[in-house]
């Protein structure tokens, strides 16, 4: 928090939009999963290392939130409009991976979605790097959380 | 965001830590809804003022992350922590509203809890007044839609 160049609304204003942004993004991808989640997903063949369903849930929301917090302090550094724009690139690749797995049952362009959004993450944490390493910190368990669903993807793709 | 007397990481954390206890007790009360409004909840009668089920998640997204970043400005502040404890106190009987409600399936009690939340939010308002106006904007929307579902709940009340 770099005091000086701090304008207290724009600031809440701010941190307002990236948290509804990012839940809204959960809220949207809820919404493709809902119906598949009950009959599709659970009679596609999975690893053995597929963690129990009920833990989707509050690992994401913990995700999005330290996602909203990064994004936002980023953006407020103002010192670069790269990070923010490859924030939003890859909370949309975010939203669209729910879509395209669960809303279009489509594992294997799913895949494709979750590679791409793994590398926008990787280029989010480059630009963050440059303007705040509190939202690298906070970018790091999304990281290893989308590393290890693009795995499961992929065995997805392969079981079925 | 005062300077002087910031500590950045403190407050990244705090911030972290207001963004997840809020909606934790969201996802803890999306448990607790989720059975009941397959069956139970659309069998009900209602009063022909009731909104569409939809409705309910993307407000209660927003509503969640403008309580988030109020009760985060209200802490970060410093000068009380009154404001922290009823803010706490509200958020615990926003969660325990949707146990009582659709968990125990008990909307009697669950209209003496939603009456306690009232009061409890107009308790934090009144707290959030000495330490942040802007907090106090981004609970009114919270209060309005409160004041609304208790209404509800008492037709649900009168009605079954």
């Amino acid at each position: 928090m770099e005091p000086g160049r701090v304008s207290r609304r724009r600031d809440v204003l701010g941190l307002v939009a990236f948290v509804l942004l990012c839940f809204g993004t959960a809220t949207l991808g809820r919404t493709a999963t809902a119906h598949a989640v009950l009959d599709w997903y659970p009679a596609l063949r999975k690893p053995s290392w597929t963690p129990p369903s009920w833990i989707f849930g509050p690992v994401w929301t913990a995700l999005y939130g330290m996602m909203a917090v990064a994004g936002w302090l980023a953006w407020r550094d103002g010192r670069t409009r790269t990070a923010t724009l490859v924030f939003l690139l890859q909370l949309f690749l975010n939203g669209a991976w729910s879509w395209v797995f669960f809303g279009a049952r489509r594992p294997d362009l799913a895949f494709a979605c979750v590679v791409a959004l793994w590398l926008a993450i990787i280029a989010t944490i480059a630009a963050f790097w440059r303007v705040s390493r509190m939202a690298v910190v906070l970018f790091v368990p999304y990281l290893a959380w989308v590393s290890f669903a693009a795995a499961l993807n992929l065995a997805v793709v392969r079981l079925n």
